[in-house]
């Protein structure tokens, strides 16, 4: 890795955040399969959807700065996606299974959040305007995707969420 | 993993919140070294600290649960880590470098909101106040470390931080 300018930063972090949503396109059509709780499945697919739309908005931001993407594996998501298969291969109760997988989620959600906030922070001071729009598009999806899971898990104000149906 | 109850659950957050604490005990030091701006140095030394301080709660919270912490390796954090050591061992101008390592940090932080924001809402629904505010404690002080780094990356109103000196 070679990091001369800021630049150069801002290209490995999209470089990074583009192979994490690739990861994810693979992950989450399992984690929608191993959820019991019918609003969490719709929510993994709705979210499939999105990171489909992630991908290509990260491949648009390639093309609009002129340079390739890197060949970059992101190490953090294999984690990350590494922790959901535990989940997804652990015995137990389907609802206690679904606040585990929701919690990995949320893991995964905040890591992005992470990711696009730094990316956009940088084409914003870079002066790449384009660039810093369409990653706060994302950012938006993601702060949404996890608001929806705190709220698929507590249930909100009528607490009948999954985390009170694996209390049970 | 067997997943039989809400606690089985929270008991698994905390496992792995544990390993990633310990994790990052021993890679802040070097992220401390690698960082060049002063304030950035000083930032990681002191989350080193409370870093210690976060794994003595969480054995503190195993003892009050009357739980033993699982052998369970943070594969998520493992990925961050090394994630952290390729900018570690990047070349490049000394200020873009702690640009990236601002970025490999705040995905830590983050990764650990998530987790201690779970692992908080669980104890909190299973009856567990003490366990909930010591998270709670946990919870505030990665919000602020997070808060900090960007400061330092953004220089604040006076837009003199890590990021504009890379620019130049």
């Amino acid at each position: 890795m070679n990091l001369q300018t800021l630049d150069d930063v801002l290209v490995d972090q999209l470089g990074d955040l583009l192979d994490a949503e690739k990861q994810l396109v693979q992950a989450l059509p399992k984690m929608a399969s191993a959820a019991s709780d019918e609003k969490l499945q719709k929510a993994f697919k709705e979210h499939l959807s999105e990171t489909r739309d992630h991908v290509s908005r990260l491949e648009d931001i390639f093309g609009r700065l002129g340079k390739q993407p890197p060949r970059e594996t992101c190490k953090a998501m294999q984690g990350l996606v590494a922790e959901g298969e535990e989940i997804i291969a652990a015995q137990g109760d389907p609802a206690a299974k679904d606040a585990a997988l929701i919690a990995a989620a949320q893991r995964v959600e905040h890591y992005e959040i992470a990711g696009y906030g730094t990316a956009k922070t940088l084409a914003d001071q870079l002066g790449h305007g384009d660039a810093k729009d369409l990653l706060d598009q994302t950012l938006d999806e993601e702060s949404q995707a996890d608001t929806l899971l705190t709220k698929i898990a507590t249930g909100g104000r009528m607490k009948s969420g999954v985390n009170e149906a694996a209390k049970r």
